[in-house]
């Protein structure tokens, strides 16, 4: 035995029986494999996002040849700070991230590292963000935006002649990026594995599960099969396929792959630790509304960009009046109105960001099972987790884990 | 229009009739896309090459955190080097790098970059390596042994329990690194897009072709499968199924995949620029053999490290007697028997590197499709290159870059 011999972080944690590691040995014991009907549990769950591109075929996004920004340390430590529990009654910080199923999280404040916990994962591993990844898309947007290079209030179908007549043709890119495009979901096919409400076809896509006949082949077949509802800017319809829209008027105004254009202006400019990479479906379309992984020091640099108002030390990646608007949040009346208003009471959502209008000025890049961006200007304190929370959005504990961002952003203020 | 409508590099050239662009277009247009009809040509094949990860699942090789190692530059340039053309006239570097397809050259003298030429990739891209993955194998194998962790006298079977009754269960790691197991391929299939020769299963196991009933699903069924001939140690006999089953053994030996030990052993130690990637089979078993993808820079940094004695600056990563053991070179009279003896005449091959014993100690990691390590001490030259050479091997113009990289060192010397 050397210490090779070790399980890897990650894998032999919270299996709620059955084999209690994925993907164990060399070959795998079968039961340890993860596949189409153990995906969604751990510790297959908690595998599958930390080992994504061997499950899923993808492409690496560049980090660039510059140097890596360093992210500072401070004296400090928050795992001890009492925050409120599952059952109602006070808890340590560190207690709450194991009970919920995160699996590694970095507190910044001032720019400075004062929390970090590996539970488990190790910090140069990639981890899937999820639906951080339309946070990501929108500052792309944004800045090709300012560039001259994308116009906000054309239409997708502006973009792309294949569009223009579905559901989502008549949108706006900042429609788009508000999701407020006319469209619904078609109807859920009920087959075993195929949890996760909206995003029916994604998994067959991915090849994460078998796809059945007639099924779409890769997002672009998805999204325009989208079915028409009512008219674009009259609802809040948080949907993959709004996003996966506008990342392909993106491709075309630009004519270059995602990837390359998340390399070029974000992770190169805000100096990555390391290449992140994208999900693809056949074509090679990255899937842009929850494809990303990266490592969790470059989902804080990207929190920490947002804090700056877009700023990465002297430079301005994202243009300021873009973090602004993002920041300063979108109908709030309209969100209220939608199946997130009861659960978000008096938030919003602009630019692919949800926007918390709390005391600290606080605003959120949510990823399901568990990822997250919080930043929070007024306690100049940034925090990002990610999980492996198992069982459908939304997740009983994320409440809680809300509470705590802002006991957090108490205690550091 | 703005720069990024042009061309991505390496996806316009040397198309043979057909569309012209590979994966052309968002979404792609159904004729440039790559599929098991057409990817064993160009543009297909160089696309592929440049995108492995787009079409068959894998796992990135870390880089470390470390500084990245510098390859200086010096004066030169040997693109107007008169070196052998196709038609025995004499032609320039340049012009038979072009006639060959090779995508990229880097040329390095004492250390340093004299000659560089990008033709369909730019420096960060990754492309695959093919069977220069064998030989960066090897070294994992060598450092491995030097440490105490695998004993290259011991057998598979030893390792692997389920090896024991295969093919090559009683073949030391020693002989597996030197192409002597006792086994032989089995009748390949007769299929389009079934070139190849050798490699009969291998593209159904990374997806590159629709698996058939009842062939292997993954690197260890398909060695297993690997029928029985005469006795290990008897014959040089170059085969993917000695490489996965050294892979196999590694992994048992250490617990530990083999994109882990590369990253740690050799990613980190030598300043890699950019993390690697691995082909994987769907256990996310790395293809040994074959599957992995770099920069042409880091295939350079490869090459020194070599003709350093295995030693990156100061430190000793490959042991100096692992590495003097292989350029010392193999069994020469077995060699002279094999499929290679008339192809490359007074070689020799050890440890999943070939020796030239040509005038300047030379010796190779050579790819399928024109991938290339080569390493000519006696004229301190370093040269690498991909390739995107259609048809199987040999390449009819294999001799000749032979014969250029002689010429290079002569001029060099």
């Amino acid at each position: 035995m050397n210490e090779r011999d070790m399980d890897a972080p990650g894998t032999r944690a919270n299996a709620p029986g059955g084999h209690a590691v994925a993907m164990d040995g060399f070959p795998p014991a079968p039961a340890s494999r993860v596949g189409p009907d153990n995906w969604y549990r751990n510790p297959w769950l908690r595998w599958g996002f930390l080992n994504r591109s061997k499950l899923v075929k993808g492409t690496p996004v560049w980090r660039g040849a510059g140097p890596v920004s360093v992210l500072p340390r401070a004296e400090g430590g928050l795992g001890a700070l009492e925050v409120e529990g599952a059952d109602g009654a006070a808890t340590t910080l560190d207690a709450l991230a194991a009970a919920c199923g995160l699996d590694a999280m970095l507190v910044l404040h001032r720019g400075r590292i004062v929390h970090e916990r590996w539970l488990h994962m190790r910090p140069e591993q990639h981890h899937t963000t999820a639906s951080v990844s339309k946070s990501v898309l929108a500052l792309v947007a944004g800045i090709l935006a300012a560039r001259g290079e994308l116009d906000l209030a054309r239409t997708a179908g502006d973009y792309v002649p294949e569009m223009a007549s579905s559901a989502m043709g008549d949108a706006t890119l900042q429609q788009l990026l508000d999701m407020q495009a006319a469209i619904v979901r078609p109807p859920m096919a009920t087959r075993p594995g195929a949890i996760g409400g909206q995003d029916g076809g994604v998994y067959e896509i991915l090849g994460l599960m078998p796809r059945e006949p007639g099924s779409p082949s890769d997002f672009y077949e998805w999204l325009l099969a989208k079915p028409r509802h009512g008219t674009p800017g009259s609802r809040f319809y948080y949907d993959n396929g709004q996003v996966e829209a506008l990342a392909w008027a993106i491709r075309c105004a630009t004519g270059t792959p995602i990837a390359d254009l998340v390399s070029e202006l974000l992770w190169a400019p805000i100096g990555a630790e390391r290449d992140a990479w994208y999900a693809c479906d056949e074509t090679g379309g990255e899937m842009a509304s929850g494809g990303l992984s990266t490592t969790l020091g470059d989902l804080a640099r990207l929190g920490e960009l947002m804090r700056a108002g877009g700023a990465a030390g002297s430079r301005q990646v994202v243009p300021e009046a873009f973090v602004a608007d993002t920041v300063r949040g979108g109908d709030a009346e309209m969100f209220a109105r939608s199946d997130f208003g009861a659960r978000m009471p008096g938030a919003s959502y602009r630019n692919f960001w949800w926007i918390s209008h709390d005391a600290f000025g606080g605003f959120l890049a949510v990823g399901r099972y568990g990822q997250r961006i919080y930043v929070a200007p007024g306690a100049e304190l940034t925090l990002v987790h990610f999980g492996s929370m198992e069982g459908p959005p939304p997740h009983p504990l994320d409440p809680l884990l809300g509470r705590a961002y802002r006991r957090i952003a108490q205690a550091l203020s």
